[in-house]
């Protein structure tokens, strides 16, 4: 058996049941999967392999951000406090149109992996323009990604025919099957950005290729009453109308579905993917997901992208996701701290098709972080109710991706960070410089 | 003039305009205030001074906590996911019969003081009992302190006879009177726990000792109703029948109130502090916030006590803040990031009659502290947007309270950190015995 790296001395945060606590254990990680844990009184002591000690820290499963534009760094703080059409219209695809290049997404993704990494984050869903740059600097990393093309009916960097955005697409997803750590994947904007043929062609696309389909649905108020405007009905109806709901779609954001909605998604077994704290800046309102998970919708956490959040620390998100729910339902137990943790776990990885990430259990791939419980923040410790309420990114001391440690005690060990940060300030530079001539 | 520290190539979060910021400054501190600031090219060499050189870092007033009851740490975690009153009547009210000593509140709100301080808190207005160990855990972390004794028509821990709260309170204001960092406060804990009586003797006693007055108002629908029972009209019209509204009066939650309710307390002067975690977790509601402050309405940031929100990182309240008013009105510019943070810093202050205090400028009180900018979620950085939606308590560097470094790179230097932990961890464990006992 191959033992690359072995954690001592661990507390672990167990799959079962949420929020349970194993003492005194030791995780044995070998060829990128969990491969023995026990207590430390049976620990089989053997050379060679890596020891971490974990004394006083807590061994948990990786995060997963179901929803992310990670390019979008470069726009952090650009533009707040704005409706979402304003600031979409105004701001950010002017801002794209001009500053969205292959080594802006390379780097700003880059920057994006620095941060999730740092925070906790093993796994991102992300979808943008350049999506190959995107995927390069996510493998380079060492981050586990599923990456997306986006396909959209406007010309859109790098695909400046929009008659040509599924065939794009289709390029991408060949060109990185079988790449270590990356599932490529489809991202269809929307139901009010992309023509019902667009739609079809990307579902199809995904389908042939057996990758995962992602689309922003009934994210506004203002985008049911447009499409209610063109088609009778709902959002979701509309989609699942085109035959585009599946056990393979994934829908982000969700907020504003009718009871039926609910019903259609959880009989098609499609995913959903929220992101309150950008409903929640972007005064989008708040997804309906008590009753979406009563209805037995799988639902994941997403970030957005960080221009409409301003971090990408799903520590924060999964305690905002959990009081947005209670007070939106005026029910405290709406959403539990053990029901996030598993979103934005076992459950958010399940919806991405990885069956095999997102609890501490042998034969699990290794995607593990570790917890720093010294702090007065997380004094005294209980599991699921802490992790959930008073944890945060900056609490994750060491994060192991597929069996490999990519950061340690804080600093990031798969590449420069000091570098990246630069390239996006000066990239920043330009782009505020470009705005106050502009204003 | 004294010059005891000076902070060098610091970036400045000026207070005017909010979010404005000052590049390259220097700032001197001596006697407890800040002396001068001005561009580094002025900056006037002098020996005898500790320099702190603050290059890639943010220099901006420390925050201030409206409302909290800081021995709660004791009880984070403790009981999550429940309804206010099954919370406070089934699990916090008997875990603080049992468990509320001297020790227990003076151990406890040095655990408190040190979350607090690491996360940037400056000044925390606290209530709670035995609030006389509050008051000297505060002094001796050389932490700015309101603090004020409770006053409830119950047997509480420290005063068995309900009889006694007022004088009781005017025992305690009369022995911190004058003593440096603290300011002496009575707090009767709310309408429907005081009696009109009770109401009127403690707010009697707040005028007569000229100290501010808190009370709890309007947290629950529950309360309202109960309220309405009793009396016929809403609970800020039931304070303010008593005569009780005033400037130097301050109501904590302020959730349920209607469009009379915000005219009264406009009308009267009184602050409101919000606590939008707390109101989220324990699914309380959410304050209307734009509509109070367009009424003129000073508006505090508090995070409550951490059972129930389950930290005290002020950072995450003000994103939370403006996150949960822009989703509840449904409006993303109903209070913006700059407004929160003049809450979280000079608003708040005044509110509790510290007017020097909450602004970095020349003869306010020296209460600072220095953000590390270097950081991936921080880049690119934009004052007041990044410091709400982005900053964390973490990433607070070092802290100066009253002219005293009391936290420098992540070490709090006024006292012992570890043992504190300790001795919270040993109580906790009892709690935890005990419960586990009975269940």
């Amino acid at each position: 058996m191959t033992r690359d790296i072995v954690i001592i001395n661990a507390k672990i945060a167990a799959p079962d049941p949420p929020g349970g606590l194993l003492a005194d254990h030791y995780v044995e990680i070998g060829a990128g999967r969990i491969q023995a844990l026990g207590p430390m009184a049976d620990y089989p002591h053997a050379a060679g392999a890596r020891v971490i000690d974990a004394a006083g820290s807590l061994v948990m499963p990786g995060l997963v951000n179901c929803h992310n534009h990670a390019a979008m760094t470069l726009f952090r703080g650009l533009a707040d406090d704005l409706p979402l059409m304003t600031w979409l219209e105004q701001h950010i695809f002017p801002a794209e149109a001009r500053f969205v290049r292959p080594e802006m997404v390379y780097w700003c993704t880059r920057l994006a992996a620095a941060e999730m990494i740092l925070s906790g984050t093993t796994t991102v869903a992300d979808s943008y323009f350049y999506e190959d740059e995107a995927a390069r600097a996510f493998v380079e990393a060492g981050m586990r990604a599923v990456a997306a093309q986006g396909v959209i009916d406007f010309p859109a960097p790098g695909v400046p025919d929009p008659a040509e955005n599924v065939a794009a697409a289709a390029r991408f997803v060949e060109h990185w099957q079988g790449v270590d750590l990356l599932t490529p994947a489809v991202f269809a904007h929307s139901p009010y950005t992309c023509s019902s043929r667009t739609l079809l062609g990307a579902k199809q696309l995904a389908r042939d290729a057996g990758v995962p389909f992602f689309i922003h649905l009934a994210e506004t108020g203002a985008e049911k009453k447009l499409l209610a405007g063109k088609w009778q009905g709902s959002p979701a109806a509309y989609l699942h109308s085109l035959g585009l709901l599946d056990g393979q779609t994934v829908c982000a954001h969700a907020v504003w579905l009718d009871e039926r909605d609910i019903a259609l998604l959880a009989a098609s077994g499609a995913g959903v993917v929220t992101c309150p704290e950008s409903n929640m800046k972007l005064a989008s309102g708040a997804a309906p997901l008590a009753a979406l998970r009563a209805a037995g919708v799988r639902v994941g956490l997403g970030t957005d992208g960080c221009a409409s959040n301003n971090d990408l620390d799903l520590f924060g998100e999964m305690d905002t996701c959990a009081k947005l729910q209670k007070v939106r339902d005026l029910d405290p137990a709406a959403v539990r701290a053990g029901e996030v943790l598993a979103m934005a776990t076992a459950e958010g990885a399940g919806l991405l098709g990885l069956a095999d990430v997102g609890r501490v259990a042998p034969g699990m791939l290794a995607d593990v972080i570790i917890i720093d419980l010294q702090q007065p923040h997380l004094t005294p410790f209980h599991a699921a109710a802490n992790l959930v309420y008073a944890a945060r990114g900056a609490d994750v001391q060491s994060v192991i991706i597929n069996g490999r440690l990519v950061m340690e005690n804080r600093r990031i060990l798969t590449f420069d960070v000091a570098e990246t940060m630069e390239m996006v300030r000066r990239m920043a530079a330009e782009v505020r410089h470009c705005r106050s001539g502009s204003a």
